[in-house]
């Protein structure tokens, strides 16, 4: 059953956004964008916006002892990329969890905006020495509630 | 809005399994196979059922002027699989629409068996000539109805 | 035995730089760029300067019916990139053969710009009909003289 | 300038294999095996056959201090694996140097053993605490020397 999200933290849902482009090593046997590696833009764009739009990068979080692992992950596509394509990944905290966070996201083609796929993931706060979730600490918090 | 399956054609249900290993190059930087990985295996083990379980392979969809694309995918993360790990995916067809499948899985870790992920992935029939979606013909929906 | 390069066809040696960013994905177990990325960022960065610097992008290869195939590749690792790093890729070509070119590369981390890896590659010009070995053409030639 | 190997210690060059198969994400936009990727077949037979011809895994280097760099890696590629493909990995030690080892290899497509690609790798024996190269302790060199 699906974890409730907390009530009284209200996510700010800023929307964050990065441009990045489609490398040949992506392209499958269809000349299109192979379908996992939307899953690596999402994170390269996280990681991006974690660092550049949040101020805590994610060797910070390492360094302070945390991990984000993937929870969940959904995705719908809707136009595939291909070689040479640029596109842009624009995401935002939708919920807040005790220990995690829902992203929902979505990735859509430059010049033309036009929608190639979304989705959410649900990201938990680790300790990497107890490999168990942690609550989200305050230090987090305030810099996640944007 | 989600598509509503087809009543009228009843899926076996029969699940297929693939063993596979864990590569090095699918490890990520927690020593964890990283999270977009398990759609690769999960493809991986679909692929070898299409040909070994089915009758039909990819290079016979091809020749035949069909590919699959995926329209939708969804994974929930249970137990990391690491360095060295041997695994199962088991698959199934769940739902028949007009021009496709919704397929569920599970991958296990051997030999315990114990759960990593389990989700299902929505695989449109495209026409390679006109990059559109395709009505599943008989002889396809013959050999999938196991 | 290597194939003698051209003496009658002098490569410009014109040397091209694209500059990249590490994806998550493709830090390994050891949180460094996993060794065979370094390969993939060659090839990105060659489709990139094929199409900005040379003026013959791989889709216009392609569609003139010609593909380009790696017949032999070599690196010397100095320092390893990580998470977050961004790199430029300086490529050229240093010598013509009848169905190929020998490029030679080196990737700087940026902004300090310290040698991470260089090495060469030998890509041959392959018909996509036959799937053999192809003369370069003159109006290849022309523009990859510079 | 490359370094010397050691003429004091004898390689029995043992030639182990290891079986695996292409996976679909493993394919490129030529419907070929990517590159990039047989170098992760070979990372992946080694990582095999450590754990299993010379009796020393990688987690067990790890857990002892130590991690295998790439210092330098060269391919020849001679016929393409494709979709659907399984292949062989053949590797043996070929020269010791104080701090690493030069492996060959040879990757051959099954059942008709044709040659798909060849070449070497040199490995450097790292201390996972100072990132520095280490010589080979004789407890390595005891189980290597096969």
């Amino acid at each position: 059953m699906r974890e409730k999200p907390l009530e009284n933290l209200e996510p700010g849902r800023t929307v964050f956004e990065t441009t990045s482009s489609v490398r040949p090593d992506d392209i499958d046997m269809f000349r299109h964008v192979h379908a996992s590696k939307y899953q690596d833009y999402l994170l390269a764009a996280r990681f991006d916006q974690m660092n550049r739009c949040y101020g805590i990068s994610m060797e910070q979080f390492i360094e302070a002892g945390f991990g984000w692992y993937v929870r969940e992950f959904q995705i719908e596509y809707k136009r595939s990329l291909g070689l040479g394509d640029t596109f842009k990944v624009r995401t935002w905290i939708q919920d807040f969890y005790r220990t995690g966070v829902r992203v929902e996201y979505e990735i859509v083609r430059l010049p033309d905006e036009k929608l190639s796929c979304r989705g959410s993931s649900h990201y938990t706060l680790i300790s990497l020495k107890t490999q168990r979730p942690e609550p989200i600490p305050n230090w987090v918090l305030e810099k996640y509630t944007v």
